[in-house]
C-alpha cells in the first residue's frame, strides 16, 4: 500500500453519545472506558491525515501504548452528546504523543484530560521507525 | 504439542465474583457480560481435559462461536459470588455444543441459562474437523 | 416528562465502525460485543420515535433484557463499516421484542442475525406495563 | 453497618488469567483492560482489611477515579497466570493513592506498573472525608 505524503492534520474532533454499556453501577461512565475513546480520537485523527490504522497493521507498522495518563474531573453520562478533541503534540523516532481532551457538548464543561505515548513496533513487537509520513509537514 | 488421549471431563464448575465495570447504571451486571462468563466456563472445562485453548490455537485449532443463547431470569450483582456450570452436550465433526446455568452461590438460585455452539476452524477460518481428543472418552 | 403519542417507527438502520479493543486475538470482533451493537440498534430506534431511553428511565420506566439469541454467520472485522437494522417485532403487555440483521457495508454480506426480548420493569426491578406510547400506531 | 478499625493491611497480591476478550487482534491483553485489573486489587486489598466495597456503597461512601497513571513494559497474554501487587501508598481528608505493580507470574517480568487517585464522595457526587477506619493502624 502507498502511505500518504505527510501528516497534515495535527488535531481532530469527534462527536459520541456513551453506551448504556459503558456505564457502572455509579452511574456514569466507567474510567475504564475513556482509553477507549482516546484511542477512538486517533484513528479518527489518522484517517484524516489518509490512512486507516488497520492499513499501517496490514503494511507490518504497529502502535502500541506505553503511557496513559487521565485526569477525571466530571463523570461522563449515558447517551449524553460528548465532544473529544485529540491532538498529535509529538513525533520523533520510534515515538508519538497525544493529548486529549473530553468535553460535555451541551455546555463544553470539560469532563476529562489525557495524554498517551505510543511506541512504533513491528509484528514481532521490536521498536521501529514511525513511517516517514506521520511526521508533520513542516 | 501432543494432546490428551481423550476428553473425560464433560462439566466443571468455576466461582467467580462480577467485576465493579461489568455493571451497569441500572445497578446489576450487563446482559453482554454473561457470554464472557460462559468463555471462562468453556476455558475451564477444556483445562480440567489437559488442555489450555491457547495451546490449541498454537497448534492450529480455533474454535469460533456460531450460536449463542442466553436466558436472563435474574440480575447478577457486583461482587456477590457466582457460580457458572458449563456442560459440554455434543461434540461432533467440527461442532460442539454446550450448556450453561448461572447460580448465585448464597442461596442457589438460578440466574441465568444459556447454550452456545462452536465452530472449530483452522487459522484461515475454514472449518474443520474438532481434535480426536474431544470427543468424549466412551 | 411527557411521552411522545404512539410508535410510528418500526425499523431502523444504524452504521458505525467496530473499534480496536472490541476485536480479540482471533482478530475479528468478540461474539460479547454483537449484544452491545443490538443495545445500540434498540436506543436509536426509540429516538426515532421521540425519546431517549434515558427519559425513560428518569420517568422509572427501565428495560431489561430476558432473553438473547445470536446467530454469527461471518466474522466482523476491525474499522469496517457495517450496519444493523434493528426491527421492533411485538409489543405486548411487559414485552418487546426486537429482531436484529448485521450487515458488512462495502457488499451487503449478513454477519450476524439476533433477537432478544425485553421486560419492562419499575425501578425496584417489579414486571410493568410498557408505556402506552411504545404500542405501534395503527 | 459497622466499619472494622482502622486498615491493618497495607498491600495485597492477586492472581488472575486474562480473559481472552480482553486480548485484542495485536494478539495481547487490550491497554483499557489494565485499570479494571488495578481495580479488582484494590477491591481485594479492602476486603482484607474487613470489608467490601458494597458495602462502604451502601454506607453511601463511594470512591471515584480522579486520576490514572499507567506505564505499559511487556505486553500480557491470554491466558498466562499474572500477579498484581496493589500498595495504598497515602490516605489523606478525601483522598486515596495507589500503586500498582503487575508481573508474569512465571518468570516474574514486571508488565506494567501504574498508580491512581481516588477522591471520596457521597451518594450525590460531593466530595466527603474518607471514613476513619481507612486511615492506616499508626
Amino acid at each position: 500500500m502507498e502511505f500518504p505524503e505527510k501528516a497534515k492534520v495535527q488535531s481532530c474532533v469527534i462527536k459520541f453519545r456513551p453506551r448504556y454499556n459503558e456505564t457502572d453501577q455509579g452511574g456514569v461512565v466507567h474510567h475504564s472506558i475513556y482509553p477507549i475513546y482516546f484511542e477512538m480520537g486517533r484513528t479518527e485523527l489518522l484517517r484524516e491525515n489518509g490512512i486507516a490504522y488497520k492499513d499501517l497493521e496490514a503494511a507490518g507498522v504497529f502502535f502500541v501504548v506505553a503511557r496513559l495518563d487521565v485526569k477525571y474531573r466530571q463523570p461522563a453520562r449515558y447517551d449524553e452528546e460528548l465532544e473529544l478533541e485529540t491532538v498529535c503534540t509529538t513525533v520523533k523516532a520510534s515515538k508519538v504523543e497525544h493529548r486529549y481532551t473530553l468535553k460535555r457538548c451541551s455546555d463544553g464543561l470539560i469532563l476529562s484530560e489525557g495524554s498517551s505515548v505510543l511506541c512504533c513496533v513491528n509484528k514481532e513487537g521490536k521498536i521501529r521507525h514511525i513511517p516517514e509520513f506521520m511526521y508533520p509537514a513542516i
